[in-house]
């Protein structure tokens, strides 16, 4: 693996899955492997989870930290080939990547979708840019189209509550205020389908995701059919991918209900608005597994930073 | 000790103030009672020394130290219980503060007075949600109503001055451009109430601070006859309680000058207006105690944290 | 040493250059020196190689980092003497010196050129003020009117590229399309007056630098002239000095092209502008050394940190 950008690097899930809950078990056990590495996280978006379960999974190894806020620390970078820079760009993304491959062992990156130009999002410029540019090992901690390290914290989640061969698996829209990028449903998706389960997407029409994404996945527009018997159910909000970033509908039938989760798990990445999303009952119930999500984050990014750091000299 | 939220949490005073005394004669003598700890630092307003002062003491006892600034770095935090979140908030202080104590051991928190709902101010939500919600010890690092760190220093800065068994000590209120919090004020009546001292108030009138806080001090509205032989002189500014977050008053009548201060020890802390709340000629003589309170900071946070990491396994 | 502000804070730049590449062999061949040790970066400007590399050569030499910076996480400062504080600034130099010295034992420092008030940005009342007040040893990270550890930087990657006794190296003042601070270009003069060389400055009519700084210097304004044989060739705009801050020209025939370049190296201190400053052909052929100019920022301010952690006790 020589960039953690989709959850599709992943060459086992299973084996992740458990490498991570073994790591959880004795966080430090691989303290030396991280010794005068250096990882430098650039932030173009805010971040709370990431940002700290980042910062202490890189610990837990003995590597460094760098952290860097690109709105309002560092440059404005381009990304265009051949541009003219005489506008307000002052840093070319070839400089930015280079260079910052001076400074650290491994890059770490997040940057939002725009949701304006669905083109300009799916090309992932900036992790792109990183990615092409950058002669060190680039980790995607949350990208225009995808959060694959959310999604690896969630199949971790999925794998410590699960007691079914084939549990079944229900990502469920709710409604919200803005208009949300698709990245966590996307790497939810993905990350589903390397899962033995019964799998169901729900959402009101109008909302369906990239069908790149979903295709042959189960998608069924009658919420209540769909969360029938569910054992976990993933709430998130997303913008409409075909009427690009709007927000088609804010109707609070699709909330998240203790009645409606019956007795399946409650999964979400967080941050979550409550009684929008899902009822404060449903948050503070036990059933509600989004602490142990968050929780899970840092494995997941500690076995990533693990897997690269093995393969640096 | 659960938390330190406010002076009041001490046990003994005098106990605390010895040990500081004692921690900082050898700074490091606790280098790995830290280890493999982490301390997340969150400010939701702005900081020089209680930033520096604190990354400091967590490094002295071997911590690892994050830091987020909630204003431009994460989400809006939403505080009220049951609130349908369709507006300008993206995250509950539950989810927020459950969150934070997964990746970290101690949690310390800025979070000034508003100023303009006194009973929102009082309720203190930011860290009584944290203190209610996380599942690790939140420490102060001024709140709303008070500021005990930088009443603790201040405590050991006058046991190290002071050669009286009871030194008269004077709180003075100075003028000052802008409307400031009670915050500093009510923590060193708070610590003075604990202390055998000749403790006077004094400032004009209309500037009483919360009365439940200064029960049973002696308040002078007369500041030349409050400083008659005083040992120590507290200056600081703080806007009206009664007429609440007004400033009644820019009167450089109550400037602290050479002449006013007479023999004292002059004590602020920081940042302070030069000849406005004070003269040049008295911060910038001996008798001014001021860069002492502030490296005093350091070994006040380090004795708390010190005790807090005592309570952990 | 007490610290480094200028270029001309070195004593022999040949040893130092030597010291430099040395450590650039074995970057934690001193990485017990700073234990215990804590440097404070404090920004006033934004910043990506000079946050990064700075934080790099402090680990590598065992010191803790604290960063602040002064737009939006602490107090505006004054630098007036006998002000009467009671406008838009909250702390005294004086103060926030004296306080910071409290914390760490080294303070590195940017604040850029204004180029409003020439006068005023040649007091360099920020850096200048903390090396009047700190008790600690300062460091410019670029101030006003010099970077003196990009210059630095610059020695050593002129070291280990240069294979002639005497090269030509030329100094060509490049287009933009905003004002930009004189002190790259500054210190570079400054550098290069300390070096066996061919040194030319190029630019038009209008944009000489300094007289003070460029006096004894060869300055051709005829650039086809000025690159001929050249060995080594910095790039880099500035605006106007004597018509102070101003841009007079945005002349893309200054541009750097291959053909201009001939054989020369090609250097840049980044981040620039493709395609203004210099054509994407430069940039991305063998010739250019940007990349590593940056790589030797590491090793400039490790060895400057290095100098100055030996004369501490």
């Amino acid at each position: 693996m020589k960039n953690y950008l989709s959850i599709n690097d992943i060459d086992s899930l299973p084996v992740w899955v458990d490498e991570a809950i073994t790591l959880k078990k004795d966080p430090y056990q691989f303290q030396d492997l991280g010794k005068q590495k250096t990882v430098c996280l650039l932030f173009f978006n805010n971040s709370l989870r990431t940002r700290l379960s980042t910062q202490k999974a890189a610990m837990q190894l003995g590597m460094e930290v760098m952290i860097m806020n690109f709105g309002n620390e560092s440059w404005a970078l381009e990304y265009g080939d051949g541009t003219v820079m005489d506008q307000g760009t002052s840093e070319h993304i070839k400089e930015a990547a280079r260079v910052v491959s001076q400074y650290c062992d491994i890059v770490a990156i997040r940057a939002f979708a725009g949701l304006v130009d669905k083109a300009k999002d799916e090309a992932e410029e900036v992790i792109n840019g990183f990615a092409q540019y950058a002669s060190i090992p680039v980790v995607n901690m949350e990208s225009s189209v995808g959060h694959p390290l959310q999604a690896l914290a969630d199949a971790i989640t999925l794998a410590e509550h699960n007691e079914k061969p084939k549990p079944k698996v229900v990502l469920s829209w709710a409604p919200h205020p803005k208009a949300l990028p698709h990245a966590v449903a996307n790497s939810f998706v993905d990350m589903m389908k390397l899962q033995d389960a019964d799998f169901v997407i729900t959402h009101p029409k109008g909302y369906e995701l990239n069908p790149d994404i979903t295709k042959g996945c189960h998608i069924e527009y009658d919420q209540d059919k769909a969360l029938e018997d569910a054992d976990f159910v993933y709430v998130k909000n997303w913008s409409s991918y075909s009427d690009y970033g709007q927000v088609l509908s804010k109707d609070l039938d699709w909330t998240m209900t203790e009645q409606k989760l019956g007795k399946a798990k409650f999964m979400h990445c967080l941050p979550v608005r409550r009684n929008m999303v899902v009822d404060d009952a449903v948050l503070d119930s036990d059933q509600s597994l989004v602490v142990e999500q968050a929780h899970n984050r840092v494995f997941a990014v500690q076995l990533v930073f693990k897997k690269l750091l093995e393969t640096l000299s």
